[in-house]
């Protein structure tokens, strides 16, 4: 069984060293992860993951993996450690040098900790004679990226150091370039469709990586840093970086444009042969001739994913979670120590556990601090934003037992039989599927 | 349908900056896995884990996080960049110098990215005033970690940056922390008996650790770096690091003892409260007053298990992994285009292979480089070291079918009906269970 009472939820200002109190600015949503133990600042612009927060961040990294492989996409890691020298190959050192974490070692070898990994995949890639059969080719990890940002805030939504997934595409030509791109636009697409947190798709600029398109993906949020220009007729968006302003729609003429602040989530780029041109990366085609492939390069912010998502569906004091993000499904909340529900709670637990799951596996957790009311550990479960919260309160004594379900979307508790309570959450589960 | 062909495997000496021969002592099996195209150097002791490699790695990385479920251990991510001032308040930095990858942030702040976090994660404990009740409390992490080694080699085995399992734990008292120490080590030993390579448990040495009480699993391997005494009467081990000679065996005294060259893959520590009371950390005890928790720290070379157990396990020129950890389990080889079993091969692939995924999901990869003889896939299916392979050549035209089935362990082959053949594996497939 899962018990709350044994989950690591540091959320008391630390005695020595580093101070509590983020020295950034934070937003709302980050205020609840912080005050509710999910996660934790190490320094400025870096945080812990903690236990909550980890799981969310494990099932996001389990749709991810499940939509790359339907999408043929291969998962490697490529190293953290890049070689100044392969920067220098595409001129982004000198343009990028702030941003950069770099160091230097024993052997006085400059690397950079990597921010984004297009000269090596090119690199890798150059590094077999492929030909056209093998292409199109995506590769992708999930690993540690580094941004040493002048002004870290918003907790995880923008640290210094954060989980990304990055893939990368080859193709022979810009035809199928084009075709692979939109693959992934697609998958992207089906991942924040999964996640359930409304998002915008607009035309992005493609900033330091080149290329000749560029699509961005956000989460519409006050606290955000972008911009977005929507057309409210045929719903055509723009990034304000590409277009400062922006009176008609360039799509359906339209002047009811519509203004958003937002959070980046995903960033997708058509390259071209930059990268492959600079690294001398080839394949042989069809007649036997050398060619460069066309590159594409696309983003996904995991950890900023979880951080944004909260900060889109959270209140003042209760964190909202998309539910296939939610650390644990369901929060089971017994009887308190000593109240006269006690014995019939004991007795049901074990039932309830084993009933829920069958439909949620080990997605349940109970709150077993059970020296604490009810009324207290109920106000907790809502601020920590299980999507449900079955309570053993009074009417558990009635024959046959009632249970409280508590639904953290409608925001409204209803009383059922076990069997109708366990029914009623199987149809939610199959929903969600 | 997985498809060999699109597997990106880089097999030949890149043609750009970084050279293919990796400049330092590399194993056999190591060779294997760069001339198959399975891990790649991107430079002196770092490498890229290529898509094969990487599912070897994601089936490791499932087993400890099943295993760590059990014993209540809790998933948490710190970051890689680590204040060196925290390493100051151990007085560890000035020991390990040269060892590690130091770097200044954009305002001069001094960081190290992380060889292991006991300073990080006890400062971590110490932000939260923990009670009794919420010890003994195990966190641990899965991430990467890195180490300036004046001469890397081994390719994997023994790279500057690895994937590590780390795990802390946090007790009471010296009592409760050697039960939890036990605990840890018992669920060491599950993972390495669910891995399936023989390893050694033997007396460790607490290094830069401190502590006072250690134990290290290792594979044995005439390339290792490690000595190991053993008792051929008792099976006590010590490792030569901390016992530089052994005539008699401290338990029952024979003096049988052999001498084993060994690759470390795990390493347990009891630290007892040197990291606690350097950082201040303390947990309130019953009567209230504030004590420092005993701690563990806990380690398991995720990514060198990996190279390691390939290591042992494999002969000059063919990779054997464990089944446990092998890349796929099966694979299929059909028939050459435009042989006389090409027609019958086709029409069966899709029901054997429909079969198989029943039993091993999606663990199975077809080899469908039909330009290429069966003899020639054969070979390398068996250099890449698939548990098992299953050839549809001449006798598949045979009525009913016969396939050839490959058991790498056996190194034997045998015709079987397609029922018979999937009850076969079905069986394989239970004992691996």
């Amino acid at each position: 069984m899962n018990s709350l009472k044994s989950i690591f939820r540091p959320i008391k200002p630390t005695n020595i060293n580093i101070s509590f109190k983020p020295d950034e600015l934070i937003s709302n949503s980050q205020k609840l992860m912080l005050e509710l133990g999910l996660i934790r600042q190490s320094a400025n612009g870096l945080y812990h993951i903690l236990p909550f927060a980890q799981r969310s961040i494990d099932k996001l990294i389990s749709i991810i993996n499940k939509n790359m492989m339907e999408i043929g996409a291969q998962k490697i890691t490529m190293p953290i450690l890049i070689q100044s020298k392969l920067w220098k190959t595409t001129n982004r050192l000198s343009k990028n040098l702030e941003d950069l974490y770099i160091l230097k070692d024993r052997k006085s070898k400059e690397f950079l900790l990597s921010p984004t990994h297009e000269e090596v995949v090119t690199n890798l890639f150059s590094s077999d004679p492929t030909t056209y059969r093998q292409l199109p080719l995506m590769l992708y990890q999930i690993g540690t990226k580094f941004r040493d940002e002048i002004r870290p805030k918003l907790g995880i939504i923008r640290s210094k150091e954060f989980l990304m997934k990055d893939l990368y595409s080859f193709d022979r030509d810009q035809e199928s370039a084009i075709i692979s791109y939109n693959k992934v636009c697609q998958a992207y697409e089906k991942i924040f469709d999964h996640i359930g947190v409304k998002y915008i798709k607009v035309d992005g600029s493609s900033g330091m990586m080149g290329g000749s398109q560029s699509h961005e993906f956000h989460y519409p949020a006050e606290v955000g840093d972008d911009t977005l220009f929507q057309c409210k007729n045929c719903g055509f968006g723009i990034n304000k970086e590409i277009s400062p302003e922006l009176v008609k729609c360039p799509k359906c003429s339209s002047v009811d444009i519509k203004c958003t602040k937002a959070i980046e989530v995903g960033h997708t780029f058509l390259l071209g042969t930059f990268y492959s041109e600079a690294m001398c990366a080839k394949y042989s085609d069809l007649d036997g001739t050398l060619k460069p492939p066309y590159m594409g390069s696309y983003g996904l912010g995991v950890s900023r994913i979880i951080g944004a998502s909260v900060e889109c569906l959270s209140t003042q004091n209760i964190i909202q979670w998309p539910r296939s993000l939610s650390p644990f499904t369901v929060c089971i909340i017994p009887a308190k120590e000593g109240s006269i529900e006690e014995n019939v709670s004991q007795n049901n637990l074990s039932g309830l556990y084993n009933n829920l799951i069958e439909i949620f596996g080990d997605d349940i957790i109970v709150d077993d601090r059970t020296h604490m009311t009810i009324g207290k550990r109920f106000i907790e479960a809502k601020k920590l934003g299980f999507p449900f919260v079955v309570v053993m309160g009074k009417k558990i004594n009635e024959n046959p037992s009632l249970y409280e379900l508590y639904d953290s979307s409608s925001k409204k508790s209803d009383y059922y039989e076990l069997n109708n309570l366990i029914n009623f959450l199987k149809k939610q589960c199959l929903e969600q599927i």
